[in-house]
Order: structure tokens, then C-alpha cells, then sequence
């Protein structure tokens, strides 16, 4: 076994020990250091995850000779400074989704990647659900046929938990609210499995949630192939994430239990894939080997830092999945009017 | 019990035996004469059902003073027609859904019924599946809290299987396709369950059918109480018949066996709810008593024709899941921009 790769957890709230938990759950990654400019923070999170040291600074972990790559699971908003910062000091970095939280944010930091080479990755993990997996397989060996609807949901209850104390509560911070949070997975799952988004379709409207932000926000996606996507995403219901597909010879139909979401190495275990055929009534349920997509994606990453591994999300389909969110709040402003995702990336300056 | 209401068939197609079956299940309609201008198609309906006689012109049958009502099944465009020259002549209809083709159709038939006072009743049979009358009292109740998205498909292989010799096929007959066809069914029942819609966006595309009508068409409704719902469907891919409520106290899944859609009187077996509450992982399944909605429907008008009975569905409520598909396929040419009921109801002089 090769010495483990070396990388440091940045931002150390919820989300960075479900990752943390992750990483460690396999043996190719050591966690070396840890920042976050809360000292309280530093010091519990590297007793937790047993850390040997933490950067008193940011600069100071950016000159860590020692550190091969950085684990980014800071507020949306401040993405662009941190990520440029970091790959300009030729540290790889993995950042949670969405990659930004605007488009220009968005675009700059694909304008950094591009130029650097420094190896990046965005956390879409949701595409390595063993059930995702599976979908593409049918596509692509032609089980399903030609596809023509594709329907996906994510929504939890955050929006009615939700207080002014949390960045998500605003709407500078986390434009679109569990459109961005919530719905940029399956944006990415969708293109993954269907090919690029053309133009988006949206209304959104905040109902029940007390903060800024919307908490129900329905999209069609007409994709490049001519097929259409539903996107549909919700803070105001208990957990909802399913996404089916109609071709002309089977659809399939996913449904995961959201409560389980944190434990990506059990997930598949509370998530069910059935295939209905063409002339049949009853539905088979497909076997979902067991995945493990936050470790998965972690260790992707760590070889990539080296070479050995392919980056599979990068800034390019990660600015494909934060351009629908984009693309939907603008065609929200419009009454419903279709938005083309060119559009949006012209605005930024940016050609895919 | 009392003299059965004697009613008769008029357009003796597949689905003309679909509710002659239903009819005949309770004891409440005596199938008392049928009318079809194919004399052949006569004598065999009449035969099947053991009809004691057959009309022999359209005229013979609205003149018939032994008949108290017309079941009628004959397609969509000929509706108008049919259905005023026997409100005119004081004979009671129930009409197949749709009410007509088209919103002009549909405001001279609303017209028609509302000056004549003779009962009226429209198809829109789905609303009274078990599985929807648990959603409607899970609303009434409040044990879902207020609903903020509510989700409906129903596609199923027809576009894929039509041919130039069925009306189905053609754009002036079968304006919009599935969505008529197939989405008018969930215009009436989300309607009935959410409220009136206010606007609706939509995107339609002819992809895998030769016919000349879309089979894949997805809408987004904006209801009247601030609420979105999605009704999408298709024409291209095995059957699918759902329809979801996400509240802030719960979520109600109903997914329904298309292939059973003709035995009204099992098809709730092959039907489930499943509900989950706010902070459960799993789901509850809800139990459907079971009903039979073309039997009961057929009843309801029966009685109607003598006072006995309310209609539930008449030229109102066909009216607005009608406006549901006009505004859908006129938001499709407006490439998805939001059209507002009241200008499809207002362009046919309607006022509800």
C-alpha cells in the first residue's frame, strides 16, 4: 500500500465531519490538518477525527508543504476567494456543491481551474448513488429505449427549520434556496444521465419558510436531445428524493430515503430502483450493489492530487449544474419563459 | 328497490364497453337502447350487453321517451354536437372526459347546460379512485398541514401504437395528445384536491409517436392558494399513473397499476398510499377501501336524471381541467411563458 494522501478539512461545520467520516472510512486518505478561523472549532474537529495538527491560518495551510489537497465545505458564498486562493498556491482543492453560489463566482473559478491545471473537484455525489449508476447503465446499453420524460424530486423539511443564525437563510448567499441546496444534485444526476440541459423552465415561490429564500421551485428542463426533464424541489415537507425515467421499451423508477442521505456507505441499502417493461404490468426491483459516494469521491480526488485517478465532476459539469439553477430563478423572473442555458453562460463569459 | 334508470349508449367503441361494464355491475342502470351510425357495431353492442333494442337513427333516440339518459363515447370533436342537440331535445348526458377538443367546444356545451338545466355530467371518473379520496380527506383533515407541491404522471405506449385510421392520431381531433387524453384525467383531480389553478407553463414534444400529436408534455400549474403543482405526461413509454402531496406535516405517494385502469372495480387493489409523517424515515401504508369509479359515477348520473343525485362533475369543474390543456399547449407556443386561466376562459367569453 502506498502512503496514504495527505489532505486537510477547510470549513468545520456539519457537512465536514460527514465527509470526514467518509474519508476515513477507507485507507487511502490520512486527514493532516484542519482549519476553520474558529480555534474552538479547530481544536474539536482534530480531536474528533484524530488530525495531528490544525493551521492556525489559512495562509498557513496554503504553505503547508506537507498538505496534498484540501476538503472545502465552507458557505457557498465564500467558494471563489477560498477555492482561487487555493489552487493559485498550486493546492488541489474538493469543493461541496454547487461550486459557487452565483454564475460569475462560478465562471471565475472555471476561468482558475482552467488556467492553473491544479487539480479540482466538486462534491456531486449524488450521480454515484448505486441506483444513478444503474440508470445509466440501461441507458446506455439500450434496456430502456429512447427516453422521453425524466422526472426527479429532492426536498427535506430545512427550509422550516431554518434560522437568520445560518448562511442558507439568505438569499445572497444561497439564491434559490432548495433549488440551489437541494436541487443542483440531481441538476448534475440529470445531465449525467441525459446529456446537457438546453433551456430551463421555473416558478418559485417561498410559502411556508420564514427565511429569504424560496422553499418551492418547480423547473422543466428541455434537454440538448429533445427530452424533457422535471425538476422539482421543496423545504416546506419531509424528505423526498426520487428520480424515473420513461424510454420506449422500460421506465425505472428510484426512490432513496433522505433520513439516510449522511451515511453514504448504507444509503443504497434505504433506496430501491424499479424497472417496469413494455407490455408489463408488474414492476422488478434491481439489485443496487452497495456504493459509498462521499468516500468514493474523496479518494477520486486524493489520486488525482498524485495522477492516478480522473477527476469524473469538475468545474465544466459543475457550471452545468449551477447553470440550470441559474437559468430556472431567471426564468422564474420571467414568468415561466424559457431561459437557453447559453444565455446564462454568455452572461458570465463562458463557452463549454 | 326502485325501477332501474334506463339509459343508452351512444358511440359503441372499446371504451363504450368499458362503462356498459361498469353499468352493469350495480343495480341501479338498465342499459335500455344503444346508438351507433354503424349498424353492424349496433347489433354486436346490443347482442354483448343484451340491450333490448338498438336506435336506428340519432334522431330516433333523442325522441325516445323511454330513455331517461345518453352515455356517451363517441370522440372528443363530436362531443358539441351530440351533447346540445340532446340537452336541447331534454335528454340528460354523461359525456367521456374530455368535456370537447377545444375551450370553444367546451364554453357552448357550459352554455348549453346551464340554460337548458337538464343534467350533465363529465368522465373525469379518476378523482374518485380510493387513493384520491384519502389524499382529498388527509387535506380536509389537516393531517398533511398545508401542501406545497403536488405532483402528477400519467403516460402510457398509446402514442407509440396509434394509427391514421384512430382520431387519436390527428391534431384537430386530439389537440395536445397524452396531455388531453391522458393529463386532463390529473387537471380534474389535482383541481379537486388543490383548488383552482390560476396559470400554467408548459413544454410539449413530438418525439417517438408517427402521429401527428406531442407525446411528451410537461406542465408546471400555479394553483390559486400559491401552491405548485407539476402534471407531466407521456405517450412513449410503459404505463405510469402517480400523483404525490408534499405538506409540511406529511407527504401522500399514490401510485396506481395503469393495466388494471378498466376494471374500475379492482383497480384499487392495484393501487397504493403510502404516507409519511414529518421526522419519519419510513412510510405508512394507507388503506384504500374499495371503490368503482365508473360504476359509481354511471350511478350518480342515473339518479341525477330523476333528482335523486348531485352530480359531482359536471360542465364547471370539465371546464377547468379543459382550460388546464388549452393554457398548457398555448403556454407551449409562447416557448413555456405563463398562461393565465382567466385568458383561455376569457378569449371563449366563459366566466366561472
Amino acid at each position: 500500500m502506498a502512503e496514504k494522501v495527505r489532505l486537510a478539512s477547510v470549513g468545520l461545520g456539519r457537512w465536514a465531519r460527514v465527509q470526514a467520516r467518509g474519508a476515513q472510512r477507507g485507507d487511502v486518505i490520512e486527514l493532516a490538518s484542519c482549519f476553520s478561523r474558529d480555534e474552538a472549532k479547530r481544536s474539536a474537529f482534530q480531536q474528533e477525527f484524530n488530525i495531528p495538527k490544525a493551521a492556525s491560518t489559512w495562509e498557513e495551510l496554503l504553505a503547508d508543504k506537507d498538505i496534498e489537497g484540501i476538503i472545502l465545505t465552507t458557505p457557498n458564498d465564500t467558494h471563489r476567494t477560498l477555492i482561487e486562493q487555493a489552487l493559485q498556491a498550486g493546492k488541489p482543492v474538493y469543493t461541496d456543491k454547487p461550486i459557487a453560489a452565483t454564475m460569475q463566482d462560478a465562471a471565475s473559478i472555471l476561468k482558475t481551474a482552467q488556467s492553473t491545471l491544479v487539480p479540482f473537484a466538486v462534491g456531486h455525489s449524488s450521480r454515484r448513488l448505486s441506483g444513478h449508476r444503474q440508470q445509466k447503465k440501461w441507458i446506455e446499453d439500450g434496456t430502456l429505449g429512447p427516453v422521453s420524460l425524466a422526472q426527479a424530486n429532492f426536498s427535506n423539511e430545512r427550509g422550516l427549520e431554518l434560522t437568520p443564525d445560518t448562511w442558507r437563510w439568505y438569499a445572497d448567499k444561497s439564491p434559490g434556496g432548495a433549488y440551489i441546496q437541494l436541487g443542483v444534485h440531481h441538476a448534475d444526476t440529470l445531465q449525467y444521465l441525459m446529456g446537457p440541459v438546453k433551456s430551463v423552465t421555473a416558478h418559485a415561490r417561498k410559502l411556508y419558510t420564514k427565511s429569504e429564500v424560496p422553499d418551492a421551485i418547480m423547473s422543466i428542463l428541455e434537454f440538448e436531445s429533445g427530452a424533457l426533464g422535471y425538476l422539482g424541489t421543496g423545504w416546506a415537507s419531509p424528505g423526498v428524493y426520487t428520480l424515473s425515467l420513461q424510454g420506449t421499451k422500460a421506465n425505472l423508477f428510484y426512490d432513496l430515503d433522505f433520513t439516510h442521505w449522511d451515511d453514504a456507505h448504507e444509503v443504497d441499502n434505504f433506496s430501491s430502483l424499479l424497472s417496469q417493461e413494455y407490455g408489463e404490468s408488474s414492476r422488478s426491483t434491481v439489485k443496487l450493489p452497495l456504493t459509498d459516494m462521499f468516500k468514493e469521491q474523496l479518494e477520486e480526488f486524493a489520486l488525482a492530487t498524485r495522477g492516478q485517478a480522473k477527476i469524473e465532476v469538475g468545474a465544466v459539469e459543475a457550471v452545468r449544474a449551477l447553470a440550470v439553477i441559474d437559468a430556472a430563478l431567471l426564468s422564474n423572473k420571467r414568468n415561466g419563459a424559457a431561459v437557453e442555458i447559453a444565455e446564462v453562460l454568455d452572461t458570465v463569459g463562458v463557452v463549454l
